[in-house]
Formats: structure tokens, C-alpha cells, sequence
């Protein structure tokens, strides 16, 4: 560290902005191959570690974290789930059946539910607390420099108002979709928005099955999910046009809530157990995004930063690991034959796994949300092809492998 | 056969309009069971031994040809595929290379090309020739009447001008789209129109390879066939929009449809041989639809008269041929037991396979074809999706089993 006209110079190999799990399992696996990083993060470590988010991790995420050595509490606290259930009626109005997708039986593998926060907060246990390598928290005016050159550089204000300037090799955006570094340069985007939202709640309820259950209901889509033995998770499908009052929060009272999850969850031998919310009930939009290249000279983008999944699928922070263990080789492969093979393939590698998890995505938003008639997912046709793919999914053994294969995650490298 | 003020009347327990592969199966199959039954065609049978429709049987379908006793000819000279080959380039722009679905590997059965005309000749022969039962041609003016009573009846006028009337317990409406049959009462229709044709060419020309190929370009869909050994059946994808002069046939010089079909099915290794039109170069229109219910009163859909698939999935004839097995189980079981169950059973059960066939259809056409850039399944998001899908179908077993099953036909009975 030197310091020169107020600036505070850096120098490291890789700069990562963001400390969420793309930032920091790329820190751990360049850590591991020797490769110096210094990580970058707007928020405070006590947000991070409290922000709840997704909680599926597929199988080859699991994979990846234990081979870095940082899935000890995971493998102890997290919660193996060998299926899920796809609940709806047979016919229109009718009553509605589970229809368990066995991971196991039909792939020979399964999920773990571990929230993502988890996740983050065993990653800077070992990198901050454990090993004493630099996360730089509270972090403002973020910019990046000379991105096209083999020497770029990152500038920030830090929380006590000093400036500074990282020199490194090569950056990392692992910023999220709000973040600075996918404005750095212009990205070919491909987009999809849907006309709905998911109104979340966290309930301190006991769960009553431990899988998570994704229910098509003719009132729309509702998932139950359990977080662990005393609180539950749920989501309901809620409209996303404005000018439908049912869009706002506001207009979800918690009795309202509790009622709309019973009747969309109800079937034959499961009770919903209620319980006080213990965070705000939050809408969030459904939308899927991919921006492309995911590389602009030595900018490498990662995660939420390049693409967006519905939540669906749980693909996100699956699919933001997958993206830096490929970044995290190409970065090794450089600094280990001068190659810049792995930089120039990062892009299309990425590509064909996130598509693949766009394309999932998509599938099991489409195939269990309820679509406005004025639309060709939910006119009268869209609506008998949709009751079509979910018996044959549950009734098909091919079909129900695809679906378990992607949601279990296929093996990495494989897409 | 009486006749009274003019009109010959007639009777018999199954009346059937159109002798086309449904009716003339339905027929077949009563006949086999004891039942008698007669047929109504508007058209000359040697029209309609010529008409040059579909060609691909289905594995249930051939199967019950055989146990309907009329596949004596089917096994001799139709020929059996083990698979069928998606060619599409890994990149856009890319050279395209073979993607094989190995029906025989994947689901252990696979297909049988098979002209429908050969079918309905084969169908006309041993009803009209061998059995000496009756098939009605060249009739016109067809009405039927009290459908809603027990004893519904059939008028029409015959080639020569007399008028007829036949009382029957049951009608068979296999009259196709454009019948009579489906105006008799009102259903609700879901459909779904696509912005393409099929610009379809029979021509002379020996066949590179046995099976069939689907080739996915940036120019559109082209699908490779063959009939036998002389003769070849091409398809290009041409927009459906009037205002778009390639809609028109006239805009398709032979020539042109050949550098058209050469550019699309480019592929290493791949030789497309030319030969003269045996028929004139038509324009099919691409659709979906399904009327519902399939019954009134006394009165079956069953067939085109009832759904309509684009022939993506190949699968028009052999929904046809499945609707008929159903109502000729519920007609059997109706004289042997007394009992309209199989009646009132017999649209919701023929639906769920209608709906699968139509959902695998629609799969196959979305995949396949190329849509307007200012469409969902067309703009960049939607073509991401398709490349996704298409990739994933020639690398994933359980997705390109799910490919095979429809395509082979799942058993009857089984949707």
C-alpha cells in the first residue's frame, strides 16, 4: 500500500467487486490456487450476513464449496432434500394431488436448503476471520479504469472517507444487477418480463412437510418452502401491472396472506401452519435478463451482474458459483501458462449454462403460473398445452428426469 | 333399404362420415367387434386413395393396424425408422451438423412411413373389396339429425341424385375440419395460429438418407423426407403474412424452392438430390386447435373434425386413428352392456392424448421454426431459449427420450 496525492494505492492480482457468493467463492478458489485478491463490497458485513435471499444450492454447487473446503457448517446445518412435490388438480376445480418428482430415484441426487446468507457467512468467516485476506466493506464511488489494458484498476471512497485505487491483472463484477460493473461497457441484452410478481413472507411457523412444494392453482402460483424446524417460507403469485391494486403489498393484509396460501396450497393430508411474519412481506418482480459478452477486455462479469433468473428455478446463486468456477480456472490458467485461452472462451462457456438455467427457468415459470387470458400463455390454448406439460411431467419418467436434472443442476462443464 | 316420398332409408347402428383414416379404422374395428356400420365420403374413392397427406405411423397406431387385421401390406412395404435426425448449426451462423434421436435405443420402438392414402386403401380394400360392407362415395348434402335423441339419423344425396336416410344409434363425425360434422353443435375452441406455412414438393429424386431430417437454419425450418426409394417429400418454412409476396407459392420458381432447400439443409456429408415435381409446389397453413367437447348426444368427434396439429410432430393421423380406438370401445361396450359410460367418458379421455399431441406438436414447431424478431418466441430473449432447447435435446438422455416417446407414440391408453 502506497499512498500519494490523498489516493491510497493497492495492488493486487484479481479485484472482485462484490461480496456476495459469486465475489467470495472466486476469492476462495483463487486463495486456494495462490492467487492474491483483494474484494470489494458497498454494504456492511452485518447486512450481508443477514440479507435473506435464495436457498437451494444444487448438488454441483455443494460439490464446489466442499472442495473448497468451506462447507463444513453447510454439510452440518444443511438440509438434503431428495425431491419436490408439483401440487395442482387434474381437471379444472378439482381437488388438488402431490406429484413427488424423486430426485434421488430418478438422478441419484438431490438439493441442499441452506440459505444464501449461510453461504456468505461461512465464506468471510474463512477469508476474513480464519485466513486475514482483505474484504474492503462499506465501500462507495466504485469505479473502473483501463479495462482494455493489461493493467486495470479500481477506485473507491472508502467508509472513513479515504480514497484509494486497486492495480490488478484482471477484475471480477460480481456486483449484482444494480451494480457498477455491468455499466462499464454495452452488452447485447436479452430480456423477459412476466406479468407477475412473488409476494414473499418468512413465517415463524413449523413446516409441515420438510420439500418444498410448487402449487399451480387456478387463483395462481403459491411455493412452500421450510428454512429450518421453525420457520417456513412462502410465496404467492401476485399481479404485476400496477394498475392492479392486488400488485401492491399494501393491499395484502397478513390475514389476507394466510388465507390466499391456504387455499392455493390446499390438498388432501397437508396443513399449512401459520405464524407471525418475522420480516415485511416484499414483492418481488419476475424477470429473466442475459447480457452478452460476459468479458470486456479484463472485466469479467459473474452472477447477477450478466443475468437474471426468475426465481423458479432456484438457479441464481447456482448459477453465479458456476460462472466464477469457470473464471476462477481461466484466471489460474493465465497466471499459469500466459494463455489467455480461458479469458477469450469465458464468455461462451458461461453462456451455455446460463442459458440452459434461463431456459429452466422459464419452463417452470410458464408451466405452473397462471397467465391472463388476453395472452397466448393463458388463453384457452396456452392454458391446455400448460395442463398438458405438468401431467406429462409427473407421468412421463423422461420428463420428470429433465426436470430433476436441471433443478438438481446438471454436473458443471457438462452444458 | 325402404323407400317412402322419395327418400331411401336405411338403417344400421353406426353411422360414419367421412372414410377417411378415422372412420374408416372405426369402421373396421365395429366390424371386428360384430357391429355393423356405414360409411359416408363426399369424395370418389379414387380421390381419396390418391390424396397425398401425412406419412408417419406411429408405434401404437401400426400396432393396431395389425390387430385390426389390415397391416398385411403396412409390413410389407412400409418402412420402418429407428430415428430421426435434428440439424442445426451449435453457433448462429455456424455450419450445422446431425443430431441423431435414436428412437430404437432411447425407447426401444420407433416409426413406419406409410402414406395415409396407402392406409385408406388398404382400409377401403378390405371393407369394400374383401367384405363387401358399405362405404357411401361421392355423397353430398349431408345433415344429421337428432343428435340428442337415441336415435339419431343421417340424410344426404347420393351421386345419382336419389335421397337417403339412415337410422343409426350412433354417429361418427370423422368428416375432418372442413365436415359437416363439427358445425352440428357448438364447442369451445382453443387454437393457436403461427406465422408460417409449410411450402411442401414431391419430387423424383432418389433419397440421400432413410430418415427424416429437421433442419433448424437462420433462414427458417426445412424438413428432408422420403416416400421410397425414387421419391422425395421437402418442406420449407415460408411465412404465412399475405402481405409477404414468399407466402405465395408464386413467389417459389422451382429453382428457387431448390437453392432454398439446398442452403437449409447444408450439412457435411449430406447430398441433396433434385428431380422434377410429381405435384404442384402447395402452401400448407400451420395450426393448432381443439374443439371441445367431443361428444353431443349421441354424436363423436373424432379425428381433423376435432383437433388440428401442425404436422411438426406428425402426429394428425395417428390422434385420428387413437379417438377411434376409444369410440369404438365405448360403442362395443355400449351394445354389450347397456351402459353409456364409455360415452360419457369418451371426450375426456380422448382429450388428454389429443392435448399431449397437440403440447408435443406446438414443442416441436417452437423449436424448430424461426420466428419474427418482434415476437416473444422470436426476439433475442426467445431465440436464446430455442438454441437452449435445442442443445439440450441432442445432449440430454431424458430429454431427447421425452422427444422419442412422443414421437414413437406413447401407448394408447397411457396419456
Amino acid at each position: 500500500m502506497t499512498r500519494g496525492s490523498g489516493v491510497t494505492e493497492h495492488r493486487t492480482r484479481v479485484g472482485i467487486v462484490g461480496a456476495g457468493p459469486a465475489g467470495l467463492v472466486l476469492a476462495r478458489l483463487l486463495a486456494l490456487a495462490g492467487i492474491d485478491s483483494v474484494v470489494l463490497e458497498a454494504r456492511s458485513r452485518a447486512y450481508i450476513e443477514a440479507r435473506v435471499r435464495a436457498g437451494v444450492l444444487e448438488a454441483p454447487t455443494v460439490e464446489l464449496l466442499r472442495e473448497a473446503g468451506v462447507a463444513g457448517r453447510l454439510d452440518r446445518e444443511g438440509m438434503p432434500h431428495h425431491g419436490i412435490a408439483l401440487r395442482f388438480s387434474d381437471e379444472p376445480g378439482g381437488p388438488a394431488a402431490d406429484h413427488r418428482i424423486d430426485f434421488g430415484e430418478l438422478v441419484g441426487s438431490g438439493i441442499t436448503v441452506y440459505g444464501q446468507q449461510e453461504v456468505v457467512k461461512d465464506l468471510l468467516a474463512d477469508r476474513v476471520d480464519d485466513a486475514g485476506l482483505p474484504v474492503e466493506f462499506d465501500v462507495s464511488g466504485v469505479a473502473l479504469h483501463d479495462l482494455n489494458s493489461e493493467t486495470p484498476s479500481i477506485t473507491w471512497t472508502a467508509a472513513d472517507g479515504t480514497e484509494h485505487r486497486l492495480r490488478c491483472d484482471v477484475v471480477a463484477g460480481c456486483d449484482g444487477f444494480h451494480g457498477i460493473s455491468r455499466t462499464a461497457y454495452d452488452q447485447e441484452i436479452a430480456e423477459r418480463v412476466y406479468p407477475f410478481g412473488w409476494l414473499g413472507v418468512l413465517a415463524r411457523a413449523a413446516p409441515t412437510t420438510d420439500e418444498l412444494v410448487y402449487a399451480h392453482h387456478d387463483r395462481g402460483f403459491a411455493l412452500y418452502s421450510m428454512r429450518n424446524p421453525e420457520v417456513t417460507r412462502l410465496y404467492l403469485q401476485v399481479p404485476a401491472d400496477a394498475r392492479d391494486p392486488d400488485s401492491d403489498v399494501a393491499a395484502w393484509s397478513d390475514r389476507r396472506i394466510w388465507d390466499e396460501l391456504q387455499t392455493r396450497l390446499a390438498c388432501d393430508g397437508f396443513t399449512l401452519n401459520e405464524g407471525e411474519f418475522l420480516e415485511k412481506p416484499g414483492v418481488t418482480p419476475m424477470r429473466s435478463m442475459v447480457a452478452s459478452p460476459m468479458r470486456h477486455g479484463r472485466l469479467f462479469l459473474a452472477g447477477d451482474a450478466a443475468h437474471i433468473v426468475p426465481p423458479t428455478g432456484a438457479k441464481g446463486m447456482n448459477l453465479a458459483i458456476a460462472d466464477v468456477r469457470v473464471l476462477a480456472e481461466a484466471i489460474t490458467d493465465h497466471y499459469r501458462t500466459g494463455s489467455g485461452t480461458g479469458f477469450d472462451a469465458y464468455s461462451a462457456t458461461c453462456l451455455r449454462r446460463v442459458w440452459r438455467a434461463e431456459h429452466f427457468s422459464w419452463f417452470m415459470t410458464s408451466m405452473l403460473h397462471r397467465f391472463g387470458p388476453d395472452t397466448e400463455a393463458g388463453d384457452a390454448f396456452g392454458t391446455g398445452l400448460q395442463r398438458s406439460q405438468l401431467r406429462y411431467t409427473v407421468t412421463s419418467r423422461a420428463a420428470a428426469t429433465s426436470l430433476a436434472e436441471n433443478y438438481v443442476g446438471l454436473p458443471h462443464g457438462s452444458c
